[in-house]
């Protein structure tokens, strides 16, 4: 008896201890991941890293590949400029987009539609993974409407920025105030709201894998950029941190958009100022080989 | 004696089951957690979802405020056209950009390095998060370069048309060749690889986070692709899957900076065909609300 009891009492020990470690081990993991991601990427929009369209795995490979094999070839017609006219054509480009400035401060005045429906359609022309065109153009022109945007959005910038800064900012409010109050929300006459498609639906009814999505709709908003600032409209890119999903069910758009970019777009206000910035000089941007 | 006996080996089991199990915890998470990625994401280029850049957490975060708020403001001036003329340069720009094609027969004839340099100090004019411009645009144009980058992606591609076919396309090597066999990455004169810098660093030494910077690079690509366009030399979006790491060996790269895309950039070949495609009519990428 006395002698079997240190052992009846270790196993006993090691059984406890293993029962306790296990399911601490779980818990911790399950409980703390979501916590520890929250600390560790505190700027991360959630939205924006939605994975959603990572997980279809192979799904869609055979649509993709079958769909590029299938397309007959054409020759292919291009404009070709004397190589002084394509100089001056690549200066007189860089000429208009160098002007191109991120404007916080628009007009009220109404824009030509035509001209948001052409500068949509230029943005349109971007390259696509496997041609996908993965991309939604919400054009929100309804007062309400672009002041429930305000509103969901204020309301997230501000929990944002309280967050971020800690105790020693929040001391000054009334500075931090002009950081998350977007005026140009309910100014602007024209909202673009730029939606990727993490997927599509395929003939079949299945789901679509839309490789490089994000990246893809971020190319055509470059075009889009370049389209309003050819017109002389003028707006800021934004990436509203965390409002994707409400903006997304307040709009109605189906669960395999996410919100990518919003822009609020019209035409300068007359006491618009801009941050005094200068850009890197090219030598710094580019490295030859 | 007796007594203690069972004590002492309790509090040596439990002592032993802890250090086991801590080892052992921590060992399963790091081993098994890039094995469990690379099942579940097989089409996902880890290099470009890459995450450096997000475990910087706030580091930077009161260097970017305070950059924001210590740059002074002046007015903005901006030319305002006549809503006749914005509706016509808007046609025009669409007229000029819808005529794009990813092209993939790319003429071994030079491109004037002006306009290069001209195209790459346009892409430059992109917003950026918090104006870091997180762009290095790397313009390769000596051909044992250009080889040796055709040679690496050819390797890389191979491997993941293989694999991704599996058993049943595998059989027609011959068809399956001409996807990955890649000759304008030694016919175009020009290569341009974008670079996205995952992180900068700060005058105090420390790392900067540089927020969103793989939408901000690819708004960059956006307008350097309009831009190639406005002055008739033709190219291809590619994101070459896996390769960025031995790329950026090759070129020199740092380890900050990330192949985000590669353009192979020329005149088209005159017998240049692209595939018969089509793009979705307006009202299929906009919505109006």
């Amino acid at each position: 008896m006395f002698f079997l009891t240190p052992v009846l009492v270790a196993v006993v020990c090691i059984l406890i201890v293993w029962i306790f470690k296990n399911g601490d081990g779980s818990s911790k993991r399950r409980k703390g991941e979501p916590r520890a991601r929250a600390e560790v990427r505190p700027w991360v929009d959630e939205d924006l890293k939605d994975n959603t369209d990572l997980h279809q795995g192979e799904e869609g490979a055979n649509d993709r590949q079958e769909s590029e094999e299938d397309v007959e070839h054409i020759p292919f017609s291009h404009t070709r400029y004397p190589e002084k006219e394509m100089v001056k054509r690549s200066q007189e480009f860089y000429a208009l987009l160098s002007k191109r400035r991120s404007v916080r401060f628009i007009s009220s005045e109404q824009v030509p539609m035509e001209v948001i429906d052409n500068v949509i359609k230029t943005a349109g022309t971007a390259p696509s993974g496997a041609h996908t065109e993965p991309w939604t153009f919400v054009v929100v022109k309804d007062p309400d409407v672009k002041h429930k945007i305000r509103e969901i959005i204020e309301e997230e910038e501000e929990i944002n920025y309280l967050k971020r800064m800690g105790r020693q900012w929040v001391t000054d409010l009334k500075k931090l105030r002009t950081n998350w109050v977007k005026e140009y929300l309910d100014t602007a006459p024209v909202l673009i709201l730029i939606f990727k498609q993490v997927h599509g639906v395929a003939a079949s009814g299945k789901r679509k894998v839309h490789y490089y999505n994000e990246i893809s709709v971020s190319i055509a908003c470059g075009i889009l950029l370049a389209a309003l600032q050819n017109v002389g409209l003028v707006t800021v890119t934004t990436t509203p941190l965390n409002c994707g999903p409400r903006l997304r069910v307040l709009l109605g758009r189906p669960t395999n958009e996410k919100l990518l970019m919003l822009l609020p777009v019209g035409y300068a206000s007359k006491e618009a100022t801009v941050p005094n910035l200068t850009r890197k000089p090219v030598d710094q941007i580019r490295v030859i080989v």
